[in-house]
C-alpha cells in the first residue's frame, strides 16, 4: 500500500505551518525585488554587465558603487535569511512532533508578525528599539519551539 | 505500529523533490569550493590566519583584500541561498500537499535548470538580461508552488 | 482516518535528525547574539538609528563603521548559513529515505561536531588548517548523505 503524503497535510498543525511558512518565505523573496528596485532607481550596481544600458567603458564604473538604501534592504534580507532558516527547520520538526494546535498557531502567528514588523522597522526606518524588539520576539518564538521539541523528543 | 517514514518516500512527487533538492543544494555547496579556489589562486583572503603560509606580520596584510572575481562568486552564492531556501521550504510543503506528478516535475525541473543557468550567467559572465531572466524564472516557479499550496491548503 | 504526523516522529532516525538539527540551528542563532554583543561593546554599528543613544547628528557618524571582530562573527554566521541549509534540506530527505540508524547518527554527530569546532576555530581564532578541516568534514558529511539519497532514490 502506497503512502499518501497528502494525508500528512490533513493534520491541522502541519497545514497551518505550511501556510505561515509560505507567507513568510514569500515576504522574504520580496526583498530581492526591493533590492532590484532601489538598484535601478538609484542607479547603483554591483556588476558591470548590469549597468551596460546606462553607458559603456569608463562610464560604467560610476554606477558600480554602494548606496545606503540598497545596503539597508540587503541587511534586512540577510537578517530574514538568518532568522527564517531556523524557523523553517525547527518549525517543521516541531509541527511533526504533535504539538497542541492553539499553541502552535500562537507560535507561527507571533513569528510571522514579528518578521513583518522587523522589515517595516528596518526599511522606514523606525527608531530603536522597534527593530530590536521585533528581532527578539521572533527569536524567542523559535527558541520556544526548539525547547518544546527537545524536551519531548530528545534523542542524541 | 511504528510509523515508517521510508513509506513517505514511495511517493513519487516527494522522491522527485528529494532528487532535485539534493542536486541544487549540491550545486550551491560547490560555490564554497569556487570561492576557496579563487581565494587561493588570486591570493585574496579575509582572515589573517588564512594567509600565514604566504608570509608573516606586515607581509600578511597585503593578502587581506577584496577581489572582483571572489566577490562575484560570493554574490552568486548569496543569491543561491536567498532563492534556494524558499524553494526548499515551499517545495517540500508543496510536495506534501499532493500535487499532480507531471506538474510538480515541471516546477522542479525549471527551477533547477534556471539556477544552473543563473550561476553560469553570473560567473562567465553573460550579458544581461541572461542572469535577470534566470532569476525571474526560478522566482516564478517558487511563487507558483506557493500559490498552489495556499489555494489548496490555506489555514491561518 | 486522519494522518498522525506525530507517528512520523516515532521513527528514531527522524527523531535524531530533529534533535541534531535543532541543536545546530540554535547554535547558528547564537551568532546573532554574538554579533550584537560585539557591536554594542565595540560601538560599531551599521544603522544610524542603532547608535542614537550614543549621540546625535554628526556625532553618530563615527559609530557607523566596520570592525574586524564584528566582521569575523558575521563571516562565521554566513558560513554557518551556507553549510547548515544544505544539511537541513539533504539531512531531512535522507532521514525520510530510511537509512540505517547507526549510520545516520554517525552523520548527524560528525556534522554537528564539525560545525561547533568550525565556529570555535573562527572566533578564537585557531591557526589554519583547523577551520579548513572543520569545514571540509561537515561538507563531506552532507555530500555523503546526498550520495546515499541519490543512489537509493533517484527520480528525475
Amino acid at each position: 500500500k502506497m503512502a499518501n503524503p497528502a494525508k500528512l497535510m490533513d493534520n491541522e498543525v502541519l497545514m497551518a505551518f505550511a501556510s505561515y511558512a509560505t507567507i513568510i518565505l514569500s515576504k522574504m523573496m520580496f526583498m530581492s525585488i526591493a533590492t532590484a528596485f532601489f538598484r535601478v532607481t538609484k542607479k547603483v550596481f554591483a556588476n558591470p554587465e548590469d549597468c551596460e544600458s546606462f553607458g559603456k567603458g569608463e562610464n560604467v564604473k560610476k554606477f558600480l558603487r554602494t548606496d545606503e538604501s540598497v545596503e539597508r534592504v540587503r541587511r534586512a534580507h540577510l537578517n530574514d535569511l538568518e532568522n527564517i532558516v531556523p524557523f523553517l527547520g525547527i518549525g517543521l520538526l516541531y509541527s511533526l512532533s504533535g504539538p497542541d494546535l492553539s499553541t502552535a498557531l500562537l507560535h507561527f502567528r507571533i513569528f510571522v508578525g514579528s518578521r513583518f514588523y522587523h522589515t517595516m522597522a528596518y526599511l522606514l526606518p523606525l527608531p530603536q528599539p522597534n527593530r530590536g524588539l521585533a528581532f527578539f520576539v521572533g527569536y524567542g518564538v523559535t527558541l520556544s519551539m526548539a525547547y518544546s521539541l527537545l524536551r519531548n523528543r530528545f534523542y542524541l
